[in-house]
């Protein structure tokens, strides 16, 4: 988000309502985020204009150009885009982050997603989206070629012999020919192998599907989690389903997303929130939810709870998990169409800690010792203010409680997760003929 | 090229043989061309590992990622990137480029290119390429579909009121329903207009299809021509083609390729070239040769002339231009497959200036004063030191004659070409109702 996680930020005297095409301010705020000791940066995407361009600032900067210009004036923070396996092909897409990871010197992250929704499907000649199981299928097909490509060139095959004349070793550079369902994929790839050996996997779908694909794929996972009970819940289901697939539960790092709204005292971290909530005009944040919950926007009058005749889950194919996030929020908090608007304009479905520093960081910590989450997505309501806030008043606490480094220890985005530098699974030549 | 045009640069005792991956290097030379105030920088691209490892260096950072990352490092100079209307999609793709558009303050250009070879296909779920007519079909299509994707913002659609809360006006940002042979696009782009409206689109295929769709779309041309004669022939020939489909000849720019090989003495500059030559490996590029030709590197005897029964330039499904080029050279010229190694090695079919800088100022000069060029790409055989003598020797010739800029005049790559922006296609919604 340009202006901040929350959707009326754009309306605050002091926000730039065109940041979200604007380079200056998305390096401006990673610089920031370094200054932080932050992971990363990360940039959620659709091939689609989502939202109406009438109530808030729309459209964005393609997440790969964007990490890139980003990597340029920083040296450290990892740099996460969004990209989608339906509306791409693998050996573009997994030559762009093998680029960005090569441009970074190794900080490139690749959140992947399958794209939910039919409005996006209409740009890339479909009339309607695949079915939910289809993309997922698609999703691990794509990634396994991906990882072939990434894999297609040995770390030492370049050996650069001037005198002999001969750049590389032919045999250490091999085509995949990758046979599937979805694809078919000569390789090799058409650059060698990236610092990190392949970008790092992010994963933020919550549904069956997308909980399988993560346990099976992902190095991190983003997700929307209202109570801690539910976060532990979520929490203890993905390491138990990765380490079910043979995989280290730590191999797997599960971060919440959480809207921190700060304040010097309580009272003024509540205004904040109050302030914002009253910037967002209801009649439009209506018809989003209407869209999201596949009903008419005259079946949801705002001071009445939400129609007790929704479809179920397995009937919707758009975006699962954040249909069954909002539907739970508002029947557990038993919410009138106006509340539920108010928690989703502000956090979009994610926990919102409101507070001062000492708060935030409790609340942090709270969740981090229960067994919640190995870190967190931050993601302040308002930019770049929240997160000038969060830098200065909250990480210095963290830090103090030795819950956060104080400087980075590695140079690539793998050692800020302390994720190993993957090998290559390509058979070596000697192996391949052994 | 990497370390140079010369396919055997990378062997010189001072180049760099990873530069190919070192986003340090290409940023160096970008900065070094803007030095010399040159309209741009540009990158030759296929989605296939091309050429042999074994021979030179291989594979290369994706175009749209490494111009973003010279972006940042520069102010003035054009980013020119290779793309494929085979293997992309048009939304993926015009987003792309209007996000290194915004990225850039409006230095964007697009090298659009159709992909010959069955090589490529193959990474892409094909046999075999799509024929040539049926590759160009679908480039002029897609170029439609990006004409509208740009256009499908008005220039003013932002208004940003943010005491109402309307961010932009809904009638200003509009679906492009296009519906055509290979695309169906409902559109509208996410992201708002570019700082150029379009980014600059460039061509580079001389073949029949190649000429027709430069004629209709290319506001600058790149080519390889031989001899002044047949440089001159295409010039008129293409801004009489561009003048026939009711556009005017100035708005197409037609720019050779030149390799300039600079000695302070034009002894030296032959020896420079002549020790590149014997830098190369012949049979490796025998190989590359035959593959071209398709011919076996048996069927080329490296002391004799290219076989006489060669097929047709009508039979030629890949790079049409190209087969033609190396053909007539070895024809007109009588020469060897040794000899005509040697030249493509050199300049891979563009045109050798080679002499003093006085000497190289002097063709530049006289190819420009007697209608065979707008400008030209310079090509140098060895980087960065070719480029470093091109800028601080022949520029200033240049410019003493009054032949090229001593500054920049605006900010945009359309200014550098004398080329005005854009207006937006899309009718305003007054229009449309009227």
């Amino acid at each position: 988000m340009s202006t901040g996680h929350h959707e009326a930020s754009w309306r605050l005297p002091e926000s730039d309502p065109f940041a979200n095409t604007s380079v200056e301010h998305y390096q401006a705020l990673a610089q920031l985020a370094e200054r932080g000791k932050f992971d990363s940066i990360f940039f959620a995407d659709s091939p689609v204009l989502f939202g109406d361009v009438g109530r808030r600032p729309a459209g964005s900067l393609e997440p790969t150009v964007l990490l890139t210009a980003i990597a340029a004036v920083t040296s450290r923070i990892g740099l996460i885009a969004t990209a989608s396996t339906t509306y791409n092909d693998p050996f573009n897409l997994a030559r762009r982050f093998a680029s960005v990871d090569h441009v970074s010197g190794g900080r490139a992250g690749w959140n992947v997603v399958t794209t939910a929704g039919p409005e996006a499907a209409k740009n890339f000649n479909l009339a309607d989206q695949p079915a939910h199981a289809e993309r997922y299928e698609r999703a691990a097909e794509f990634l396994e070629v991906a990882y072939k490509l990434w894999d297609s060139w040995q770390d030492d095959a370049a050996i650069a012999d001037k005198e002999a004349g001969v750049w590389a070793l032919d045999e250490r550079v091999v085509p995949i020919d990758h046979v599937g369902r979805h694809f078919q994929v000569r390789g090799p790839l058409n650059l060698p192998r990236a610092p990190q050996g392949r970008p790092l996997i992010v994963q933020a779908g919550s549904s069956e599907d997308g909980k399988g694909l993560a346990a099976r794929y992902a190095e991190a996972v983003f997700t929307a989690q209202q109570t801690l009970e539910d976060a532990q819940a979520f929490y203890a289901d993905l390491k138990a389903r990765t380490a079910a697939l043979g995989r280290d539960p730590e191999s797997i790092k599960i971060l919440p997303g959480i809207v921190p709204v700060i304040g010097s005292t309580e009272a003024e971290a509540l205004r904040l929130e109050r302030e914002l909530d009253e910037l967002i005009r209801p009649e439009y944040a209506r018809l989003q939810l209407a869209k999201t919950l596949r009903v008419t926007p005259e079946d949801l009058p705002f001071d009445q709870p939400l129609p007790a005749d929704l479809p179920a889950e397995d009937e919707i194919q758009g975006a699962k998990s954040r249909y069954t996030l909002i539907v739970t929020l508002a029947r557990r908090e038993n919410l009138t169409v106006r509340q539920l608007i108010g928690r989703l304009g502000g956090g979009r479905g994610h926990h919102t800690f409101t507070g001062t520093p000492t708060q935030v960081a409790d609340a942090i910590q709270s969740w981090f010792t229960a067994g919640a989450a190995d870190g967190f997505n931050i993601m302040p309501p308002v930019l770049p203010a929240g997160l000038e806030t969060f830098v200065d008043e909250v990480i210095p606490l963290l830090q103090s409680r030795n819950l956060f480094r104080t400087d980075y220890t590695g140079p690539t985005l793998r050692h800020h997760y302390n994720l190993p530098r993957p090998t290559n699974h390509h058979p070596l030549p000697t192996e391949a003929t052994a």
